[in-house]
């Protein structure tokens, strides 16, 4: 997924509109993690009339999992909270297509697909929280290893709405015991990167009965000292409505997140208390 | 999809195998229709042992719209029935990994992700038979309208085997009602691109409540004279895999297909009376 990024190596000294203006025009089609440092970068997810509102309701009954960062009005392909210049059809490097959940194709672009009823959500991602986290002098132990975060089903239950349900997908992260209050205030500055953890510690309190079988990514190890902590996952819209099988459904493809104008301490549609 | 065929004249000129061995190499990853005319292509489908013996179940109990050309031993990589050379980690252009329903991410070779437990299925596609009614003199209206070939959600339920289930999908095309018993007469020589139609005529009566509306692909239209004509669909077997959601599940990416070393007339593994 990298090798875009090393064939385009000034990619990373354009501003965010131009790396935009080139994935619009089909000029890059990798992976966007590094571009637009400071930036909000989200997950896509575009679903017809009928479905709209019970999801839209299924991101504001469960905001650490599905932080709302814009949603588009039905037909309208702009988030203007997202940036005046953004066009959902063309600014994603790639989307998939599903239909009743099975998927259909990968495009670069929307246009041809676009419908009066076709209401797009955009949410937050965690790009942003670990590299605060970095900066801070906390391993990222995933990427040290450079694998994907483990992520697993737990047993909590999300708040439904219509179709959409299941459990919540957490992501975890190994972190020394001494800098688990540090970790809750940083990422609490981080509510559209799902702000601060949902739970630390003792993995069957949350029905993870083995952290090196993840249900998606890879194990990582342990150093001394450490103790796992759990991230809400936004993993979880994506199963949730892979489960309800709408008859359209579009994503952006795994990595080519929609790069925002607005910076990553954007506020969340649905701000919670993250404590 | 069709750009990597004309970036690739020279392409078509070349045998199988050594079709076959530039996708391997990833000298090519785009669309296969159009290559190995003649050869068998193959649906992929590679699931945990677990599940193994219930998908194997459920297409021997729907071999219509489940066709199975071959199946891997548990932990082998190769289909022999299909070909002594044929690596399913290596030899179809681009895969799909989904866990637990989820798109994970699209890859060019299994060989990182292969496991001692996975069982592989090619599954028949329907590319083979639209040929053939094509040189009866008998038009594909998508092909010739160039649009993906309408498909629907039927009323018909599968025969269900543990967590695959769900109903039968079909595809349509028109045809003239004068020709009706001729297109039996030729699909009945195709079992593994899904036989003869399941339905002529009244949509309604197999569920389908408008022909314009299709659950997958694009509506075509009408000549005088011509009827509905419906044909069990591959989308069976996906569509029942995404809704059981086994922990990994792996598929040929949309439109490339596993090339096999053996004909289009090659017999199932279960044959049915195409009557």
């Amino acid at each position: 997924m990298t090798s875009g990024l090393t064939k385009l190596p000034d990619l990373f000294e354009m501003d965010t509109s131009a790396q935009r203006r080139l994935i619009r025009k089909g000029g890059y089609s990798g992976h966007t993690a590094g571009l637009a440092k400071g930036n909000l970068q989200c997950n896509l997810a575009i679903l017809p009339g009928d479905y709209a509102d019970d999801f839209h309701t299924f991101c504001k009954l469960n905001p650490k999992a599905c932080p709302l960062a814009g949603v588009s009005r039905r037909g309208d392909a702009h988030i203007p909270r997202l940036g005046e210049d953004i066009d959902i059809r063309t600014d994603a490097a790639r989307y998939n297509i599903y239909r009743h959940g099975v998927l259909e194709r990968e495009v670069n672009d929307l246009r041809g697909l676009w419908r009066d009823d076709l209401v797009a959500f955009a949410i937050g991602c965690s790009f942003t929280f670990e590299d605060a986290l970095r900066k801070a002098g906390i391993a990222m132990r995933h990427i040290d290893s450079n694998v994907t975060v483990p992520m697993f089903r737990s047993s909590t239950e999300t708040a439904p709405s219509g179709p959409f349900e299941g459990e919540m997908v957490v992501s975890m992260r190994p972190i020394p015991a001494s800098r688990i209050d540090e970790v809750f205030d940083i990422c609490a500055n981080y509510p559209l990167a799902h702000g601060a953890p949902v739970h630390v510690g003792d993995p069957e309190a949350i029905g993870i009965s083995d952290l090196n079988s993840p249900d998606w990514g890879e194990p990582v190890t342990f150093h001394e000292g450490e103790i796992p902590v759990f991230w809400a996952c936004g993993v979880t819209p994506q199963a949730a409505i892979m489960r309800a099988r709408p008859p359209l459904s579009i994503t952006h493809s795994p990595g080519a997140m929609l790069i925002a104008d607005v910076g990553e301490h954007t506020t969340p549609l649905y701000p919670y208390n993250d404590n």
